[in-house]
């Protein structure tokens, strides 16, 4: 099989912890890059996650650092949702793993430009790195088929009534990013909040045995006990797991697990409602769409596909 | 049976005409006022609707004319809904009620200061009238029991993907009444989309059999042909009515219908997103609720009432 | 002489006070009306001070207090400017001159349309009680002759780098006031910086002697200590005495002691700039003037008009 | 003389060009690179008249084309000043300069880093390649020494009322620089509107009575016919010139013709006054400074400075 070459731009953070174990138990997916957003913690502290998780994971990749801050606005982190440490209660051994001596945007550049073919970069935080790469170095736009972006939401937010955590972290870079040209995927809260995992799901998970299993579980524990409900979202939060940036990979991996529809997206980047994306599903503002939002979601199949993801990772760092 | 002392602002237009019909036809409310607000259509059409409805359904009460724009917005009005003469492809004789001499306002200010008891503003429309009211004169605020406002919308808009129409045409207004101390329902599109009435169910006004049905029955099916569906809402739009003006009287009439949540409500005054009623749902910004944010409908019995009211309404009208 | 039908304004604050001296002083004015700003300090301090000084004055006048907020930006106050009381260190004996039973708005409004002739509204603090009557009573603008309002700027501000004091308290209303299409001149900060009165010129106050010119020199002097300069603004703020409120109504009793030009104003009411008045000076919107901005004074004659009528003031009040 | 190394970012332009002449007519600077803004005119005009320029200078220097829109914001050029092609009615032959192969942003990259010493950054254009710079490569600030800028304007604008043309083309690349940590000096039109140049100081330059001079004169001519007063502004619009960019380069080759006073500068971004630079002259923000703005010029000093540099040229290019 022809495995896709794809840059991987996170913030570890659980959920981010979860889409690296998927991207890296993957059999479709040749990661070569992987570069670190400051966004659910400190760059300092993604960036050691990335090592630590990774070097854990016994895998071999480029781990860059990316940039401090958002392009304009102040850090916002959520500790709150994924511990101080960025994994709950879950500690991982000091990482074998070094940074690489190139920065994110450098690395992302020089990546780009050397591969064969055009690559796809997920993208499971604030958009600070990529917006900068695009900006700063609109040369490389030929050599992305595709970004694949956890982020935005079409109705109804998490950081404000109306914004999304990592577009309202840093909104010119989602901006930017939006009006690049490049194709985009957009996971927002709309799909993220239906692809859920159930407690007798994360059982299987459990059933495992292993300790690596163990990790896994203990810190899908920790991010259920953060989550809360609202009678304007659908369903059942504190019994089900949400976890956004997982649907951001398998919507390369499988894209016909999802449903979307093609927007113009846009980003609202000052003012009280900065972050929110505006998805314009009425089409009332004439643009051409610039995203494809996706909306649905086939919750057996992605929950499989997860679980089996774990399984198999479970295996490789058993081997280890 | 004590009726409420109610002034009603509104901008007919289809479900204001609707809400109307039910207003008067209502054995709980004493109907003291009727100002009309720029929105749906010019402040020219919506006072002759006003004029005209209320003629036609031989009502006797005060039509006072309100302000011909938003605070500071331009005028934007929604004629592809309620076609060019607000009623659809439906007339009305000339009026025989006159307007008063007096505007809106000065209207407002007197009827609540000469009332024995605080009274409710039942509101359809923009808030324009409202927010110059409460601004110009603090003095009434103790003469108000209750603002029962239908507009805004806690996830996703119809104006814009966030925006709701009354909130969207005048922001500035809305914010005004939000931020008045005075005690707000508000009915947005959270509720309101799902206190749709089915094609079958307009059958049983149809069945009726009077000119006076006929009317009715026809201004709901101009209203069916332009509503439009999207995959982040939910369901049926091309085969459901959805009367929003008339969740707003209801929900004096008959509050237990509803379920709502007491939120922070603030509105987004500038930039793309303006208009946004931003409902604080989640408690992120520690303020104390500032109204009553509905969000269920036990759609039966609210259905039950508004073909209940249209026979009673029909009966009147026969009369005559 | 036909004396000039005005209603005044103002929250006094020094630079007020001489404004009311000024205008009780005049033979060319008749003051139907004094109402209060919140704005140099709230309103309940505004309303006493023009109580106490224009009981003082031994005038009689109806003084109606105004709204207690902005129209939706919190109040912000210039007590470093003014002085904890809004007199500097100068107290008056407590007022003998009641409050009207009527509110400023409600006032304005019923002397308005009483009045034989359009009246001048001499504005000189944020325009909150103005924008809200002219909002909630457009009926009353065919009985405003011209407006004549100290505040904005078209280069450089007070408060922020762009912004002045009166405009920066209450943006949005002010721009409902230069939307309303009542006739504007405009005292901003280009005339009012030029306005000023040497220690020289002050002199001539001191050596009328009296308890009553010793308290007008003593405003004068807590003021002076409270000015500073800038290199981008013109001169010897530390020696020169700048009377921001005398040009408003000297705009009205000795319009040629000014020269202006008409342009279009609008006042930015969000971000960072707000409370900037953009004068557009260039003719870059293409509208036409809504305002006559004052830019320069014959300094000479000003500075006579203001001894001369703190003279005149004298001797009435030491009549009494 | 140890000559200062320099990349000169410009968007030629008749100011830039003058600017251009003066900077490589003297002795006291190496420039290192020459990047291109799109600005005054569109990136394929700026970097097609840099190239037709720098060869009819006969200096050897890399050319490198920068970025084709701002950030955030549709590209506004200013070609009623400039003239269709940028220099007026003036022609220059066809180009023997190349444009690099590299892009503006990795250029000056590259360029920083290889430097054994902090190189200065003369910008005269709008800031969009450097802020792009300091975003995506934020390791090259240590090798910045200096960015002097002509843009902003401490009080009055030119393209609004409070926006000068190079901050308000480009508000977001303006504050990513503000922000950024690096030494910024601001030629601001406070005192580019102080250094111009009279009519009988360009008569200085056609005595000299060669073609270059008269190419030199010509461009003068043009820019003068599109030059206007007001009131609110200083002097002798219509018979003097005023060389903005100009300054950028005398203030790094003599910096004490200049005055100018450290203050805490922010750029507005959004709303009706994006691109104002909000100077803050009275230390109304508590922030630290982050530039030097000037305000006063020895103009005697400059028009010196500036005629004598033409006449080096002059001669080089008669030369060859």
């Amino acid at each position: 099989m022809n495995k896709k070459p794809v840059i991987i731009d996170t913030d570890p953070g659980i959920d981010d912890a979860m889409m690296l174990i998927y991207a890296f138990a993957s059999d479709a997916l040749d990661v070569k890059l992987v570069t670190t957003e400051a966004g659910n913690l400190s760059q300092a502290k993604t960036s050691y996650n990335a090592q630590a998780l990774l070097s854990y994971l016994q895998v071999d990749v480029e781990i860059a650092k990316g940039l401090e801050h958002p392009i304009l606005r102040p850090l916002e982190v959520a500790e709150d949702i994924h511990g101080e440490t960025g994994f709950g209660t879950i500690t991982f051994p000091a990482p074998t793993l070094p940074l690489s001596e190139r920065g994110a945007v450098e690395a992302m550049r020089q990546v780009l430009l050397a591969s064969d073919e055009p690559m796809t970069i997920i993208a499971t935080g604030p958009l600070t790195n990529v917006a900068a790469l695009l900006l700063a170095h609109p040369e490389v736009k030929p050599h992305i088929a595709h970004i694949s972006w956890m982020g935005g939401s079409a109705v109804g937010g998490n950081m404000s009534p109306t914004a999304e955590f990592n577009a309202y972290v840093d909104p010119h870079a989602a901006e930017i990013v939006f009006r690049s040209g490049v194709r985009i995927t957009m996971s927002g809260l709309d799909v993220t909040h239906k692809a859920y995992v159930t407690l007798p799901e994360v059982a299987r998970i459990r059933a495992i045995g292993t300790p690596f299993a163990q990790r896994v579980e203990q810190m899908l524990t920790f991010y259920l006990a953060n989550m809360h409900e609202t009678p304007f979202h659908t369903p059942n939060y504190s019994t089900t797991l949400r976890f956004h940036d997982l649907c951001a990979v398998i919507a390369v991996t499988h894209p016909h697990v999802f449903s979307g529809m093609d927007c113009y997206v846009s980003v609202v980047v000052d003012g009280q409602a900065a972050g929110t994306t505006h998805v314009d599903y009425m089409g009332r503002t004439g643009l051409l769409p610039n995203a494809h939002v996706l909306h649905t979601v086939d919750r057996d199949a992605f929950v499989d596909l997860f679980v089996d993801a774990v399984t198999r990772m479970n295996e490789r760092v058993q081997d280890a």
